[in-house]
């Protein structure tokens, strides 16, 4: 018996009641989890500081620590959250689809939980709870492995968590935490396929490839989003304007944040001034030979198509036509969110057809491919990959399902 | 540049056409392949005749030898399951949630296809039209690697498809074979994320095992069906004696046959002498130890619980009642279909909602797994996993969705 294989049995066990159970006994499971946070507040922001020591001794960068950091407002925020889980609707057991043969028999296709989810996730500890509290919610156990620098929150966070689910209806074998850091273990809950139906890595492009790579398990990749938006010779360009400023600076450090501005050739001698005058104290502009031609800015690199700036930076490229900037973003896009800004109907059409990509917009900034918006509630973060789940992930893409079929002895000719 | 990364090239080079191609092309398409395996269906013949006699050359198994064959009448069946792919809905571009936020901006998620299915099968060369029938009209591109024993009757077969595309408004390229019978090449489709969406494993279990333990490109397990049903002591024993005598002998090599039957104690007195009478003299029938107390049979051992008959055999266990009868499906179970015969309703929900199989029935046979049955038309197999589709894969399993999100100018505040 290993260590890994242990709690994974311990999950198996808990999996068939909490596939089952009533929303309102996981509703007051979390409520008896928002309770528990209160009450060990002090512990938990104790545990923090000792993490937050240790980064500060080993030279964490200053946006990794803040990261790391708990504080009362921070802690409220958490609970915040769970509270809003408590009010989604659940997604177990509904069918949209029910359907009767000719030999009377009745086909239900159910939603059902996935049964057990891995999250291998990067410092920020409010994943701790936010990804138990959606679990939670879907009826799926949950084996978390963070970051080795977040060790004494998490650690702290889980045991809360534990105690709440004491005093509810539902099992505390719910959620194991993986307190070893030794990197052996992520390997080992990577080939867990008999213990973890899938593994969500929650963190930057290197972790998402290692875990892909390693994999046995399914699994659910999020995250990267290198975003475009094309604006056609027929675009209103003082909606693209808005649209290129809302969608690069209203948050840089987001996935669905504008990475790069395709500009059709024939409205750049008008609609690039407009965006140099706009952005050009905010954002660093870099952009191709015909862009410098026409404003003053950086050279952009092959690099800069390819990087996710998450920054106060813009790569912008002069393209020949639609058909031209479709070809742009297949090359160099991650498949999060495209914007297409024209008064052009075919152009749209094709656009919006053509573009492979979990989320495509008309006339609309990027920074809309998000759960909350979308109307999910809280997400797991947003898939881009085509198996499974697509755009945002939210309570009712943590199901499989099942057929019900329901006859009165019906036998197959 | 390697064998696999060319063919993978020209797959994605073809992949952005077909996937929006009007149904009309896309049937176009089929039909003109229909024409040229009619015009080619001697050199098919004669190809696979190659193959059976190298097959009869290696001593293969005459079963083996009898999948492999093809003939005028086989022909006619492939042809004529190509004719009912044209007959099914395009599950393209389709949506059934569309909704609009606050802000004006309506969001549909839509139906695309995956983008390149790769499909590692064994020997029946029918799976090599099937599959290309089904990926084509799904809009998918694919790349088929069969079985070396197969190799001359694939070879002819795809020669014969590509000629039928060329007629066509669709390319060609859509279709790409590996004549490579080395096993490298397998290896080098398992790790060929950056060309191939998804990859369906269709033969024996140990292909599957093979694929799933070596890929890092998403796949799709179909196939394995270890399937119970439980006779509850208020079934209905004439009603349960014709299900499982269905289920048991109405198709035996398939994946949706049972392979155990599970019997309550208060009422294993009465029916099992039942199911001696009525299949002792065609099924071989292996029983636990208080089944041989009432009939008499073979002993069952650990290994006939967690075996895939596929034969004329039966495994019977008598247990305590409907929670050990869920219990040991849970323990041998692959997860594909499951049955419950009973009256009594709190017996018939508790074992709907707890067996967590792809499909689980009351009071009808096993048997009814079944794309065609379920009405989805062909299918490429049934999931037995628990991501992306699970029950029958038809043509509406075959796709992922993107979210198309239409404004007029909206930003995020």
């Amino acid at each position: 018996m290993s260590y890994i294989t242990d709690k994974g049995i311990l999950l198996r066990k808990a999996e068939s009641e909490l596939s089952t159970a009533p929303t309102k006994d996981k509703n007051l499971a979390i409520e008896k989890v928002c309770e528990s946070l209160e009450k060990h507040r002090k512990s938990i922001l104790e545990a923090n500081l000792l993490d937050i020591e240790d980064a500060e001794k080993n030279k964490m960068a200053i946006g990794l620590i803040d990261r790391l950091k708990l504080d009362d407002e921070r802690l409220d925020d958490i609970i915040g959250a769970l509270h809003q889980i408590i009010e989604l609707q659940d997604p177990i057991w509904k069918s949209d689809q029910v359907w009767t043969l000719e030999n009377g028999l009745t086909i239900s296709k159910m939603t059902v939980p996935l049964g057990v989810i891995g999250i291998i996730y990067e410092s920020r500890p409010n994943v701790t709870v936010d990804a138990f509290g959606l679990a939670l919610k879907s009826g799926n156990c949950i084996m978390l492995r963070g970051s080795s620098s977040a060790i004494n929150s998490n650690i702290a966070l889980v045991k809360a968590i534990k105690e709440g689910l004491k005093e509810s209806p539902i099992s505390e074998d719910i959620i194991q935490f993986i307190e070893e850091t030794d990197r052996e273990y992520v390997l080992e809950m990577l080939r867990a396929d008999k213990y973890i139906d899938l593994i969500i890595p929650r963190g930057g492009q290197q972790l998402i490839d290692f875990v892909v790579e390693n994999a046995s398990v399914p699994t659910l990749q999020t995250g990267s989003g290198n975003c475009h938006i094309f604006v056609d010779d027929t675009a209103d360009l003082d909606k693209g304007l808005n649209i290129v400023k809302n969608a690069k600076t209203q948050r840089v450090g987001v996935c669905n944040a504008c990475e790069t501005l395709l500009v059709h050739e024939k409205i750049a001698g008008k609609f690039l001034p407009m965006v140099y005058e706009e952005l050009k104290d905010i954002v660093e502009l870099r952009g191709c030979v015909k862009t410098k031609e026409i404003i003053e800015v950086r050279d952009a690199t092959e690099s800069d198509w390819k990087e996710e700036f998450l920054d106060y930076t813009l790569a912008i490229r002069v393209v020949r036509d639609v058909e031209d900037a479709i070809e742009h973003i297949q090359t160099y896009s991650t498949k999060h969110s495209e914007a297409i800004v024209t008064e052009n109907l075919a152009n749209s059409r094709i656009f919006l057809r053509k573009v492979d990509s979990a989320t495509v917009y008309l006339n609309a900034s990027t920074r809309f491919t998000d759960g909350g918006v979308f109307g999910f509630g809280a997400e797991m973060g947003i898939s881009t990959q085509k198996m499974h789940a697509r755009g945002p992930v939210g309570l009712d893409q943590l199901v499989t399902h099942k057929y019900l079929i329901l006859g009165e002895g019906q036998i197959r000719n």
